[in-house]
């Protein structure tokens, strides 16, 4: 029997002392079942939603890193009151990276596996921050001809969140949207869909850089949270737009209670009649992100008409069912290179990916700063 | 052409001052169009939904009386930031009361309309703290016989509320429910309708004397917001109902924010695996009122499947659509006697309803201290 191969997994473990730990881990890479392939992970993206299970809420300013280059172990104190909500993951070595891209290396006996054997795919599924990843076949999305993995490495998280939004407009009964946060790549991402799909978008960007992002890349509509008229021009975009849903990344604060007052303010100036519970017109939030951990604070001075809730691409996915979801798969595929291209600020290795320099810099989650994970580089 | 007779009415004004008026006023009663008949109103509740229009949001440690005893006419001061909400309104003479009963003394030539005359109806519709109410015939429940105008003075905005929350439970697809500041009028009589029909059903109040009232007619899950042992007593009881929706009638303060921490902790105790999501099961708060009028602050401990939102009684009729909405009419005129009887603590007729003695108690909105106007009262 030939040595089993091996490959290497970044891994995440909180340690119930309340202890963050990062590390390389070598474990086997599996013989695929016949409906299942193996694929070598050539670039996988450092999502803000990875890194809530990369770092586990830890401190980054009390990172550590021991052991030698090639096999540092990184560690971090994780602040007392996030230790609640680890509970579920204490002591667990879990492996992280939910999206990625590379080349099929190995498949089942099933012809659907076979008929991927040296193609570039990407997936979706967790532990992708390795250099291989055993998949079912079903779950690999085929890129275009001539497309690279670095190209396709975020064919999910983002583009499926985009168009998820734009669906769940539709699916609600909303015209327009409003977003936060939104100079992000995921935001430039949804701008540049709203604006292909001839959709009325509202940009929220919290400093004035951001606005001219947006702005270069053709936003109609782009209010900065920062300036003192604030609300005055959220008020006249809404207006402008009719926009009567919001996606939210920050969660914490005022901004979603902002956004819905303004949003009444601008029904309310079509409205013929007084009514104490204020317009008939529904006013949703949704917040998806929490960059701002802190409580949402809702002054609820926007009638009865409204709703704030949690959204999830997984849960919308299920919502909407497997052909609704292929067939928004098989958009991202084909406008990958238009669209839904990503943009990252750096490719690092993963060895790099533990350097204290690096984790410093992806684990901000700053506008601007998206970091590609590529897994066999520097590798041979 | 003889003289037109004349009834006295309630009016409430908001004057651009900042001064709330309230007086009463004498109008010409209405001839009834073919479709439609006069009420004698003889019973009409103060609710606290009837309170927002009649008070204006001012504060009534300043209330004044000027006028003779028969013809008093209150003043009160409004807060600068609860004016800004009173734009829609402002000196404009408004008619308050949103639902009463009494008897049909003149009718309209249409068929509809004459067979309701003498008949004991029960009316929704605003303006009803007034002598007489000109309403269409469609819009008046008879009740059955030997029932009172009192009796039958409360049959829609709590009884239709309270079966509102149960068919608002079904139609999500929840199992159970929620309650807060159940020790109500409102929260007793949900009560009342969970038992009967077999719903569990979680009543959380603030003090141990309302905790008592509930446990006294029959309630089988009574939890104090005021004791130390409140969220896990709410974890506890939400585990035995499997409730996942609530109706919260204080809206401020951290109280939403809890239920929903509750019933995720609830969820995650028959979870099989660790997601930093979150249980996958849906959490909902409707907030219905605004005891606490503070901001609603959440601090997001609770996953991603989630929502908060305003629930509006005459929202939840326009979405169920008329024949719904009679089915559930019909129910309460059958059992406007046991389900759905209310009881007051006094009963005043319109010009006692300007004592300030009594707009200082039924201003305050407390649990068992509800009036009931009899506009025909003391007037022969």
């Amino acid at each position: 029997m030939p040595q089993q191969a091996m490959g290497l997994q970044l891994r995440s473990t909180v340690k119930k002392e309340g202890i963050l730990e990062l590390s390389l881990t070598s474990v086997p890479i599996p013989e695929p079942k016949p409906d299942e392939v193996v694929v070598r992970v050539e670039a996988s993206p450092i999502n803000p939603s990875d890194l809530g299970l990369m770092l586990g809420g830890a401190d980054l300013s009390t990172t550590k890193a021991s052991g030698t280059a090639d096999d540092t172990v990184v560690t971090a104190s994780i602040p007392p009151a996030m230790m609640k909500s680890m509970a579920g993951r204490v002591d667990q070595s879990l492996p992280v990276g939910n999206e990625g891209a590379g080349v099929v290396v190995s498949a089942g006996s099933a012809d659907q596996a076979r008929a991927l054997m040296g193609k570039t795919v990407a997936i979706l599924g967790g532990a992708m921050y390795a250099q291989f990843r055993c998949i079912k076949a079903s779950q690999c999305l085929v890129l275009p001809q001539g497309t690279t993995p670095a190209e396709g490495a975020s064919c999910f998280v983002n583009p499926l969140t985009a168009l998820g939004m734009v669906e769940t407009m539709r699916l609600e009964g909303h015209s327009a949207l409003v977003h936060t946060a939104a100079a992000s790549n995921l935001g430039q991402m949804l701008n540049k869909l709203c604006l292909q799909d001839g959709i009325g978008l509202v940009n929220i960007v919290r400093k004035q850089e951001h606005a001219d992002v947006l702005k270069a890349i053709g936003a109609k509509h782009v209010v900065n949270s920062g300036a003192a008229t604030f609300m005055d021009d959220l008020k006249e975009a809404l207006v402008a737009t009719g926009a009567t849903l919001a996606f939210d990344a920050i969660g914490g604060g005022k901004l979603a209670s902002q956004i819905l007052s303004c949003m009444e303010a601008a029904a309310a100036r079509t409205a013929s009649e007084y009514s104490r519970y204020g317009s008939t017109t529904h006013k949703q939030v949704y917040i998806y992100g929490g960059l701002d951990r802190g409580p949402t604070e809702l002054n609820r001075n926007f009638g009865m008409s409204w709703g704030l809730g949690g959204w999830l691409l997984t849960a919308f996915l299920k919502k909407i069912g497997p052909e609704a979801a292929q067939k928004l798969r098989e958009r991202v595929a084909r406008e990958i290179k238009t669209t839904f291209a990503s943009h990252y600020s750096k490719e690092v290795s993963l060895a790099e990916a533990l350097r204290l320099d690096e984790i410093a810099i992806y684990g901000q989650v700053s506008t601007g700063q998206k970091y590609l994970i590529n897994p066999n580089k520097g590798l041979g």
